[in-house]
């Protein structure tokens, strides 16, 4: 389902990541960095996210000038179950609140939904954020840490950080032109440290279905960014559009997996995940780099593995999801 | 966040439910039900709930002769870490999916969306969907059932079933007149076999302000309808909307939680809870006695207790949300 928008912008984002991030060839472009550690005083990993969570919702609201109550809606999600994250972040705000799962993709349901909300003039000013730990999901998702467990190389290495993103109905330098909201795919990959592959089908499909209900082609934009597919993942993807669309993907194609982090001297195997990689990425670097005038259209593609332990125990493959959101410089 | 909707209607609903909710005195009202077990021909629980998800939408379309490609969006979330349930649904449809969570209030949040599509005049026909399996809640955020652990008489039984709401931009009998975006409150509550004082106050807020956002009364509905506080919740948001806000819940309030079993027959302590007990109760019952003009003007209120056993390992209190919707009779 392809949506154009006549009436919703961007008027400011905000970006707090850990210390491998700020370790990484896009450090420079966050507003705010953690090197020490992963805790940052608080006594677990879940609330040391929680605490990233609200800091970067506290500070895109302190930074504009805006109180909870300028603020219509907001819109979050995260990998911890239950987005335990996002709801001890929201607890913190006197703001409605709408929580969303899609796993890496939740930044692009948020803000597919949050400006839904602003083109109808439901809303005026809506903030989405989303945000993941490295080591909650290490904890959560894989094996304890201290087991040491080796991982292939296909394996993603979970970012650690939040993104907040302010999304208004005045007109600003950056609008959001249209979305088209992903369907699930299951290709029937089991392997959960092959996350690339499992989300492969997912972008190329949302992909296919927004260059086709837009009538639009790869050179409109000047950019496509997939979410977190990781090095390999970028390659299935290619092979897929060329087979399954005999669509080319070409120089203005790239993945935020492979950008977060300089894959040559960093542990990261295959790239960045989580849904804070892609939102680092797009919203930290791309977004400046729009304001610049450097870059002006746009395709995010953030992607999701919607990964259930519990089915995967129980035999069963490994469900995805992306979503396509167009974001255009105003001229 | 209160809006007012001019163009939402429901076009149909489906309901499904277990052997304990067959027992109960609402049985007759709900379209499917299965009497033997909870695994409904499936492996595992989780699977089991899953299959009642898929079958709910697949049935709605069927009766409703519609096809995945009539839907513009289907909506969906359960208890289910990763909302596993609602994710292994979807990838049984070919339509575009948007996946929520906020506990037993994900219907009153994905009818709030669902109607946002709508009314924006950006999809014609959404589904919501939303399910719960009492073992896999069990399993999930409890003891191993067969640990025997009692429970004290504050606790309540997670319902078993799924429900699917078509909404549509066509004049039908039934419209969602209006709704109301909560927000989370903590009040400090720990015990998580208590599950009405936690979130009685988020359905009070919520309540409070649907009230006088839209300058109604409590007279203004034939009735009021919280989610699942059960027996004791239900007399906690009495007082706490006396002593908060002056306001006295009277005759024509009542709570789902309360009604689904027959409290003095069924082994379900406080009463019923789940996301599925207030949408089977509201989209079997009431919505059946809306169609026969019985009842002409409600106020659902599902409410949710977001619980993370994480974070309440780690000494922390209970969130908790929820939704008002307002449902009319179109004259």
């Amino acid at each position: 389902m392809t949506t154009k928008y006549n009436n919703v912008y961007i008027e400011d984002t905000y970006t707090i990541c850990g210390n491998y991030e700020n370790d990484g060839p896009l450090s420079k472009y966050f507003d705010k960095k953690y090197e020490k550690d992963l805790y940052f005083n608080e006594k677990s990993w879940e609330k040391a996210e929680a605490h990233l969570l609200k800091e970067t919702n506290k500070n895109i609201l302190n930074k504009n000038k805006l109180k909870d109550s300028d603020i219509d809606l907001l819109i979050s999600g995260d990998l911890q179950n239950q987005i335990a994250a996002s709801d001890y972040m929201a607890r913190d705000f006197d703001i409605p609140f709408i929580g969303v799962f899609e796993a890496c993709s939740t930044i692009g349901e948020g803000l597919i939904i949050g400006s839904t909300f602003v083109e109808s003039k439901i809303a005026k000013k809506v903030i989405v954020s989303t945000s993941s730990h490295n080591m909650v999901a290490e904890k959560q998702f894989r094996n304890p840490t201290e087991y040491g467990t080796p991982k292939p190389k296909t394996s993603t290495f979970t970012a650690t950080g939040a993104v907040s993103i302010l999304l208004t109905n005045k007109k600003t330098k950056i609008k959001i032109e249209s979305s088209t909201v992903g369907k699930v795919k299951d290709f029937g990959i089991t392997d959960a440290n092959h996350m690339g592959a499992v989300m492969a089908p997912a972008a190329g499909d949302v992909i296919y279905n927004h260059l086709k209900e837009t009538k639009r082609n790869l050179d409109y934009y000047d950019l496509i960014l997939t979410g977190d597919l990781g090095i390999y993942g970028k390659n299935i993807l290619k092979d897929y559009m060329m087979t399954s669309y005999n669509i080319e993907l070409k120089d203005n194609y790239n993945d935020c997996g492979t950008m977060l982090y300089d894959l040559d001297n960093q542990p990261v195997l295959a790239g960045g995940s989580g849904p804070v990689c892609s939102a680092l990425v797009i919203f930290g670097y791309i977004y400046k780099e729009m304001l610049k005038g450097k870059l002006k259209k746009i395709l995010i593609v953030p992607t999701g593995a919607i990964f259930s332990p519990t089915f995967t125990f129980q035999k069963e493959s490994i469900p995805s999801i992306a979503n396509a959101i167009s974001l255009e410089v105003v001229e």
